[in-house]
């Protein structure tokens, strides 16, 4: 008899996979060729990181973010044929709009997902601040940009991947113009991909790793449960910041409601190539592949503000782990 | 031959008046009986500030912020014949709307404006942190809440009096949870009062009084130079903020557009209630009345975050200032 | 039918007294003719408050912080006929003890109470940081010195005025080494007025003029509700640290109960002599004489850390307010 | 001849122990298989570090810090027959108490100690803010738990081995409530374990290594000298504290009285696990062993805030080592 | 018999003055018609404070720091007869010089002094930060600007009135870029009005009213006890800084040496108009005429960064007081 | 035909060198056996870094930075034959010099330059806060010490290797006295060597890896395109600061006029070397070997706080990828 299928989606044959390895018990691990994207991938780049993956044709596309030598952020376009070996286009995306919007002061943290007929993109993008840019394409090649999404201070805006209650649906976690030392992550609704409204509180820090702000990460996963999310949180040690990540499960139709959450982390700050960069000790999620055939899921995220990272988890066990834990 | 009007609107006949003491070279002056209203006139009242009022029938009426002695910031109505003797309403507004959004942490600094049919209230509100709440009453004493206009963090949400290009129109300060230590004002229209978007930058702190950030005030007043907006600005000295007034003349179609600004401040903290309060140092206006007949404006203004304040001033004679001493 | 007597203790016949003006509805009143006691009436200081009083023989008898001219900060004894006139001794106090113990950096915020057979004097002491220091007198002539309560880093340590449980009782608020921004009251016994311990919570900040600190003021009054305490709360402004006082009621016999405590401070600053000074914004209790005949209380507070002052409230009104607007 | 003992305590033939390196200068060297202890010796853990060993029975035994994947703080009981296998409770200790007092906030960096007849344990316990802990184990199964030592705010409070004056002894690094920017070290006394008192100041920061704040590490050594006391010091970057430790000789009868102290830090961060983690830049000693037979002393310390490191040292080079370097 | 000058210098017989009040003890009392120069002496002024006045021809000229109504501070020159009613050029001092010295960013807190054959003016002038600014006029009315007298970050220069040893002499008082939370006094000297050096260390904060930083006022008065120099200190409250100052001798001939210095301050703020103004509680001195004849001083002193006050004091008596109170 | 000389000096033929790495794009590449000079060179050293070297004699000599490991920083000489292999006096250097100035606070971040008839050294400087100390020497054994050049607070005063217009020049970087937020470089020039003045802006701050501060590195070198400087710059992160470094080129005789700037880095952290140690992520120059004749650099620099790196460029491709990427 076949098993209901835990994701509600597609399947993905050729989604990136390692086994877990022997020996190890946590619900996520990591891939053993980390990081599949250095530094250093294209030849104008600082960093890569916090970027973006979509299946697209019978490959990936993507959209990354490429700090240049300057330290300038911008996002760049890329396609791979495994979802492991990129070709990042050394160029940063030229998007196409209103002139007022377009003007790039910087853009980072991407964001990309499919709704209807296209793929959206959603970054963090510099408008007198840090707020919420949004644009589409349909060939990761041609890139058209929209009204962003808020006033400024914001980012980490996350589109969902259809519309809910008849409208598209964004999480976002506002901030300050600096090094924010809070973050609560909210929810709003948009009927036209122009106006946003009926902002919703979603959920706040609490303790531990958690403790000084959480954001959204890669675009939500459907599941019976409701909606899977990765998000990321952060730590304050005398150090500075500590970015790990856990998943939360929110309500299908009121997604502002959280059913479950991560008491602990699905990931914390280990490798070296995590421990040590341009930030240390961040793990930061900005995308996922899932397989609904399988139930597999493949998390990219970025390591230590330097470079991407590739982790692997199974939806069953993941589902479960969360609700075990769950401390909302 | 009648001089055409510089002020589009309606005449006022009974707007408050004193007029210009004689030896004073300023453009604006102060009411000779301030505070118009005093930190106790209602009895469980800390300070009523940074209110704001608007002709109602054939006198006044007003949502007033008054601070209780739990220093809990809430909205109150009130009314009052002449404009200068008000009778405030002991208890808070109570409003109708989504249970969602109508519950109260904090309500502070209102402004009111009629636009088409009724008066509409706008006002910092506490939801997980400062944002914009919108309400409209026809009668100031039912009171609707409508959605928050943006996520959080904002505070300074004034409305504009009539639709721009078939749109309303707000003027904010994006903000952060605390003290803000930075301070543009942007502008956001919407089709429906509940959706907002095609957010522009308007204007950014320069030197001097408005070094440090700067928000708008009363409703913009429509005038055939544009719209005249009076702004506050902020200085910060070794013993915190200092809160001053000037104005700026907005494109009327294009009200993003800074036609005019004033290098100098038109009011800034001199008499002892403006200098001697809960917040030293602070005159903050949240209304302006106008007589189109005669170009007369009556400006209401909070001081020291304790009392209320009127000032006065004559159009004609203060576009002029402004434009002379503009510095965009 | 005789009236069961609220305050537990003795009447005090000469208590100072001004009835409450007409008109005015607060439940504690100023005395008309503050400050009391002015910044200079000793020739070298700077300010003299946040200082305490107590009946002594046939009139009163205090310690006073008088900070000089170099702004070191020290306490004086003093005495007084009326509890208004006061006569302060120009020499600081000299202690007699334990020459670790005795050296002197600074002393500040005295407390003084009657506990069986003397009276104790408990203040802000410097010993590598701010403690809290005890001292006893029998006639304000000659002091000693006992060792320092705590550890540093603490302030305005308030002892009981008669044993609980059989042993002596403190309130205090820990806190750092500078301006503290935190600040939470605590309870601590001990057997022998030498070693300390037993410490429990008693009450946190809240919202509005509570919501950055509060600490224990005058020495608790005891009535058949519960121990009456008056305490400080801080806000803090754009501009600082705002400090009102409120009152709690402990429980008897379990005084880091808190049976009641005012939502609505009872004295904010408003008075000039409280808004200006060396510390803007400051009414800090540090003492209260009471008469259990009439049930008149007299607190003698700190004003903008450069003068004291004086008001005035009856306890059965005081009550009743505490318990209507309490907020636990 | 016998050489008199410099160690005044028993021997420990077991006591792990490593050559020092050929060519190596340093008074004190790392264990070459360092960290002793992962971060993931017990499956739920995140880290383990700061933790404190005894000799017990005819092996160790230990408490250990053990941070989980909430990164909640918390102490386990651990067991080792040979000081560098560690077999760790995956369950905290469970305190026997009064309810007001066992009631878990966070426990973390304990150090246990023998006193006369049990081993007693201390730690930074939360309780409305850090404070010190203490508890007792005959066994290292079943914990009692005392009283708090002190007031909030408080952290490494170290019992010494025995009463000195015929009471019990701690030293202990009053804070504030965060990533404290300051720390002294004081001695306290006491008869009963339950209060406190008498409390002196040992130290303070100096230059360099220890120039923002200085604390007690392991329970300190007797020796005919003084007693020794490991203890560390913090130096603060312009990317954040950095931890190293030296040592001092406190007098025997007066403690608090500092003999010598080491200029020069004894060890500094420098192996990758001490200078990259979830806090780089740490050494943090808590524990040392001591075999008086052959001065031996083996230290386990700290790193990185992640997990426990072993280092070795032979006492009577250490204490020549200490007083030529003497800088008190 | 004559006796001996205590002022090294000319009779000034009308220097503005005014006896001590009967009943008053301080050293130095305040003129009873302050503020003598009020925040708008001229029509364009927010405020006319900390500014500089000399005997000039029969009466008397000065150099004013006039910010106006953008806040932007500049330097105005003044007249008059009396040393109290002054007439100040409402238009700021244009100043001819090298265009890369003389681009005016701004100016502020001048001092004046007569130098050999002219008059010399120092500031705080804006070049990429503060630094000290340094001109020259005969007339007060051509002014010619001489290179930067130091790097940025620099504030408070002050010239002594003749050479020593040969060469120029000035005090300043290094700063950072903001509200500096620190200051030292520092001397150095110039062989030639363009090249400073030999820098040398006089004095730092110390407890009380000059705990935070300590910086020169007006131009030394050379006595025969050595340079009489007032100061100005900064104590900070947990409301800001507060601005006092007192008083040093320094040696003749080695002024970074200090022979004496008040351990009390002199003034500090206690009237209204140095109480409550755009920065509240500030005394601030630039300048001081002295009238060898009589020993009689006049200080002109900023008040709360608004207004410009007069005090007077007998240099006897001060010396003595000084001397008396010395605290090296 | 010989191609005109790039580099105006001297040839080096034993100029430390490694051949650029296949594959690799960048101007400037890293030394394979780095750090040449580890962080425990001489036995009592935390760290060696941030030091200059000069040619000498037939090899190289050089001034180091070596804290110990009281983590006192102090100056070294050291000898190399090579360049690579160096001797460092175990012993800080001693100056000869005027008493006042000599005394030692602390020394660090040396350079070192030949000009005309010796070896200047400059260094930053302990005088009551940081400044920049400058002394000379023949033969590196024996060191006379100069006045300091400036008033504290200073960093990086780097000497130009000629006068200019028949100055002694020097670039700098005022600061404060902590771990600076901002930081602008300067050009002051001297007639001889004690007294400085005619102060200049070079350059300050841009985005990016040079967005919070900038400044001077090693000597600059001449060309015929003008001076080249090689200088540091710092971007903030969420965890402090990150020091990577880029270079200009300044007018030949009026240096403080910068003719090209790069945009983007040259060196930023990523070897280990550079990424881990006491500050984490920092490059930073002190000191360039040129060979005239080949045209090649061979550039010493800081890794970490900790070690010594050495890289390797070509001047003339050096000098076309600055101008290539200049951002001025």
């Amino acid at each position: 008899m076949k098993k209901p299928q835990t994701i509600i989606g597609a399947g993905l044959k050729n989604i990136p996979w390692e086994e877990r390895p022997v020996n190890k018990l946590d619900v996520i691990w990591r891939y053993s060729h980390n990081p599949v994207i250095p530094r250093d991938a294209i030849p104008t780049s600082n960093s890569i990181f916090n970027s973006a993956v979509v299946p697209f044709r019978d490959g990936f596309a993507g959209v990354f973010r490429c700090d240049n030598k300057r330290r300038d952020m911008n996002i760049h376009s890329g396609k791979s044929a495994d979802g492991i070996h990129w070709t990042i286009d050394p160029e940063p995306i030229v998007f196409i709009g209103d002139p007022d919007v377009i003007k790039m002061e910087y853009r980072y943290d991407p964001r990309v997902v499919w709704i209807e007929d296209r793929y959206y993109v959603s970054w963090c993008n510099g408008y007198h601040g840090p707020t919420i840019g949004i644009g589409y394409t349909y060939d990761f090649k041609i890139f058209y940009q929209l009204e962003n999404a808020f006033l400024p201070y914001n980012r980490n805006g996350v589109l969902f991947p259809r519309k809910i209650n008849g409208k598209y649906a964004m999480l976002s976690r506002p901030s300050d113009r600096g090094h924010t030392p809070f973050g609560d992550m909210f929810y709003s609704d948009n009927p036209d991909l122009a106006y946003w409204g009926r902002h919703r509180f979603v959920m706040q820090p609490k303790g531990g790793w958690q403790s000084t702000k959480v954001g959204p990460g890669p675009t939500p996963i459907e599941t019976p449960e409701g909606w899977l999310l990765f998000y990321h949180g952060v730590l304050t040690s005398c150090n500075g910041f500590e970015y790990s990540f856990g998943a939360a499960i929110l309500d299908l139709e009121q997604p502002w409601k959280v059913l479950y959450r991560t008491g602990s982390y699905l990931l914390a700050p280990d490798a070296i190539y995590e421990r040590v960069g341009d930030t240390p000790n961040v793990v930061f999620p900005c995308a996922a592949l899932a397989d609904a055939d399988t139930g597999r899921l493949a998390i990219y995220y970025g390591g230590a503000d330097t470079v991407t990272g590739l982790a692997f988890t199974q939806i069953d066990e993941l589902i479960e782990a969360i609700k075990k834990d769950s401390d909302v």
